[in-house]
């Protein structure tokens, strides 16, 4: 099967041993694959425990061909969206230490086709394209877990999306407004700030603009829930948008750590910083049934295809996607 | 009356006119007071919104002498304690704008008797002495808040209480000792960690020894909860040693905003940090009942007499103190 494999320093497409399912396996060929972040810190060597050569990608939408035992033949024809988590284990609010995310160290979905345990597959939702559903699985998990496990988002929660043109942010938009909450977003770009509102943003601020995520703010008395991956030295200025009590919910730390994170601020404010990644098995099932439930559409950056994956890659680098980018497998 | 008045860098112990209990008040002969950190940050002038001539003082023991009403007679002769909050407000988990904590700009404790509203009183606890329970109000309702409502601390919860030492620490340390809790305590204090150990604490680590928490902390796989006041730049030391979705609460900041917040081990192990300042009028309750049903014992520092009490704050400001500094009144 051919398959994008990165070596140090450098993808390469190229013909690789297809694998065969063992047991309580299947054999899915893969239509479309999505990209992560998590992938192109790979190729940066930005990850830790890189093992090269590796087929990266945890995202997949495809059709299951094979089975290694009878009864798991009614799975063979089915399209099927791939739960990303490797062992995460039995508690259901933190992964064990043997948890691993698919592709690298194992093999990943930029291949035509893959091998994963039965129990990964999901029946892709319905009303889905095969390229709409590649971009669910790790974003929205990561999502989900973020926005309602530990923001605890409702109807009516004042939820601010910070920077949402990312993959996860995107979900955490999407499924804040379609379960009622009031969503506010923040962008460096008023176009993607115009889109978000176009599909229910109450309001949206250009965080390049002095003052304009603390006016938002002011307007509308002040956030419950701050869905972040950020940090760096913009959190204090978000966590004075927060109401007492309110929460700072982050998974990632694309902009480094805080210098001088304003502790009195949030002492004084009763206010709760908490940390998630990825999400549970039971955050996945949860997620796609939400999906099924609203009929959530996922925003698609560009869909690039198999010989063009490097440059899907490039895009990401650069940062100025909105919505999931995809590569077309076969 | 005799009360020790702060001008501007200087202390007095001047006659000032005796308060008159007006609509729904009483006037307390006070027997005891203790200091809190915050009225030695009023005295170097760090703190916010500082009105000066003040007579500082936030906690109290003494003896009801008047009421304005009748219907209130049933006071006059009780030994009380004073609930030190003016104007929480009615939300139990965050003060409102409008909240002050007894003593500056209101009148404090540090003075012969002090006129504070009927529903400020509560019956001082049985089994105390005076100088007991005068230890008790603001600190004990700040543990109360940070170890219950926040770190949800329980029997065997593994808790840190760094810097056991301090006032409010000591109470986080009492408390958590008494409903059963597996206790763990820093200090840079020998004797204060084998004081600790006597009164059930499972271990102590000199934080000034290289590794010393990490160390303790292996051994015990680990914390639930810590409680902290210090903040600054130990706390990546601190939240290293949490278990995954851990809980850092924290009422202070005393060693300053840290530096480099290590963000990436805060989302990766789904750890909480949570912000806490006093305590509700319910918590207040709560610690006073919780005090009475495990006749909970106030470590008491040292006892100055009222014409000492700058001695008092100077013990204060030079951090040496272990539990409660006491000034007696009359």
């Amino acid at each position: 099967m051919n398959a994008l494999v990165l070596k140090t320093d450098t993808f390469q497409l190229e013909n690789v041993i297809t694998p065969t399912p063992q047991s309580n396996q299947a054999l899915v060929k893969i239509h479309y694959a999505a990209l992560n972040h998590r992938d192109q810190w790979i190729r940066d060597g930005q990850y830790a425990k890189i093992q090269l050569p590796a087929i990266l990608g945890s995202d997949a939408c495809g059709e299951v061909i094979a089975v290694a035992e009878q009864n798991n033949n009614h799975w063979i024809g089915k399209n099927v969206v791939i739960n990303p988590n490797i062992d995460w284990g039995n508690n259901l609010h933190f992964q064990q230490k043997e948890y691993q995310i698919l592709g690298m160290p194992s093999q990943g979905t930029l291949a035509e086709y893959i091998v994963v345990n039965i129990d990964r597959l999901c029946e892709k939702p319905n009303y889905l394209l095969d390229e709409q559903a590649a971009a669910l699985p790790l974003a929205g998990m990561t999502a989900y877990n973020a926005l309602f496990n530990k923001g605890n988002v409702q109807k009516h929660t004042n939820v601010l999306i910070s920077g949402v043109g990312g993959g996860v942010a995107q979900f955490a938009f999407l499924f804040a407004i379609a379960v009622g909450a009031n969503v506010f977003v923040t962008s460096s770009k008023q176009a993607v700030i115009d889109e978000c509102k176009k599909l229910g943003a109450q309001d949206g601020a250009n965080y390049t603009e002095k003052d304009a995520i603390k006016n938002m703010a002011k307007a509308n008395g002040g956030f419950d829930v701050i869905i972040d991956s950020a940090c760096g030295d913009g959190m204090n200025e978000l966590i004075a948008t927060l109401k007492p009590t309110g929460k700072f919910v982050f998974y990632g730390a694309t902009r480094g750590l805080p210098k001088d994170l304003n502790m009195r601020a949030i002492f004084w404010n009763h206010l709760q910083l908490l940390g998630s990644t990825m999400g549970s098995d039971t955050d996945f099932k949860n997620m796609i049934a939400l999906c099924n439930e609203y009929q959530i559409i996922p925003i698609i950056d560009k869909v690039f295809e198999f010989d063009k994956a490097v440059a899907a890659f490039d895009r990401m680098k650069d940062g100025n996607q909105f919505g999931k980018i995809i590569v077309k497998i076969q």
